[in-house]
């Protein structure tokens, strides 16, 4: 039944790889503390071979429960997911699961800052999104409205982060401007 | 090679599953919301069979980077590693990895909640200690001091959390004598 076996970590992952180099430039400059939290896997059967190290021989991959990034800034919860769409128009909304729709909503009445990272990745254009926006468009989906975000209500309701070198996309200059009312000069 | 294979979800995980049905109490009753990450593992080969799910053939245990619990609560971020021993009269800081701690000190500077779950399990007492107290002692050991931290210490400068019903372990209401000055009646 083997189809084909994949080389995983070949796989592309460019938006997770731009944030985890952001997020390794904020860590290492005292910035921000974020991190990425491992793949869920539910492991069945582990091999300890006598002299090296221990190999798992069989596990799944287990639907997340929660988002995938969170820390700390400046005593605050910081709490995000990150999806890319090669759509032009729209983000649809087949891109989250409700447990992450229902964990940042939780996020949110404790106080925690909350938002999404949407790559468009035909124009490579990245905005951060807060969280409320999106619970809007999931509820209204849910009422039967449209499985997708429209791109020019990202455009008006969120925030397009420039693309630079150092961290390549710097994500709490926006949190900065949004929930510490300053301009940053990192 | 083999020399054993296990069944992986049958280690006796005691704190681990008090302190998830603690997470899972303050979560289920918008008290707190804390999770647990998944286990880091570095996944070498997948099995994608035709009409099931993907199987996970080759992976490895990864050294965590982090603590393995953290969430918010009240706004806050709070962050923690919980580990057991055996020994009765000290806890020995071979349970914590560099990383850990250095990460730990990274939280504390940028403003977290930051502490350590310890449980002697001879006597099955539980004690939350604020992470500057372990810093102190890593940092002692680092110039030649002793490898463990005393019991008589962690009960001076700890909290001892009382085991309860529901949630079992309620870590919640000494982060609200330490940090929000106040006595909870959850
Ligand atoms: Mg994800
Ligand atoms: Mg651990």
């Amino acid at each position: 039944t083997r189809q084909k076996s994949q080389n995983y970590s070949n796989r592309g992952m460019t938006l997770e790889e731009d944030l985890n180099q952001s997020n390794h430039y904020y860590v290492t400059n005292s910035i921000a503390v974020i991190h990425k939290k491992p793949t869920p896997v539910q492991i069945v059967n582990v091999d300890y071979p006598r002299r090296s190290a221990a190999v798992i021989k069989e596990a799944y991959f287990k639907q997340a429960s929660t988002t995938d990034y969170n820390g700390v800034y400046r005593s605050r919860y910081i709490d995000f997911e990150a999806k890319e769409t090669r759509n032009k128009t729209s983000f649809p909304l087949s891109n989250f699961h409700e447990h992450q729709i229902n964990h940042m909503k939780q996020v949110k009445a404790q106080g925690g800052i909350c938002f999404v990272i949407l790559r468009f990745s035909a124009t490579d254009e990245i905005y951060l999104l807060e969280s409320e926006h999106l619970f809007k468009a999931w509820d209204d989906m849910l009422q039967g409205e449209r499985k997708s975000i429209p791109k020019k209500d990202i455009e008006q309701h969120g925030h397009l982060i420039p693309i630079s070198f150092r961290p390549r996309i710097d994500y709490i200059k926006i949190i900065d401007k949004i929930y510490f009312n300053r301009h940053s000069s990192l």
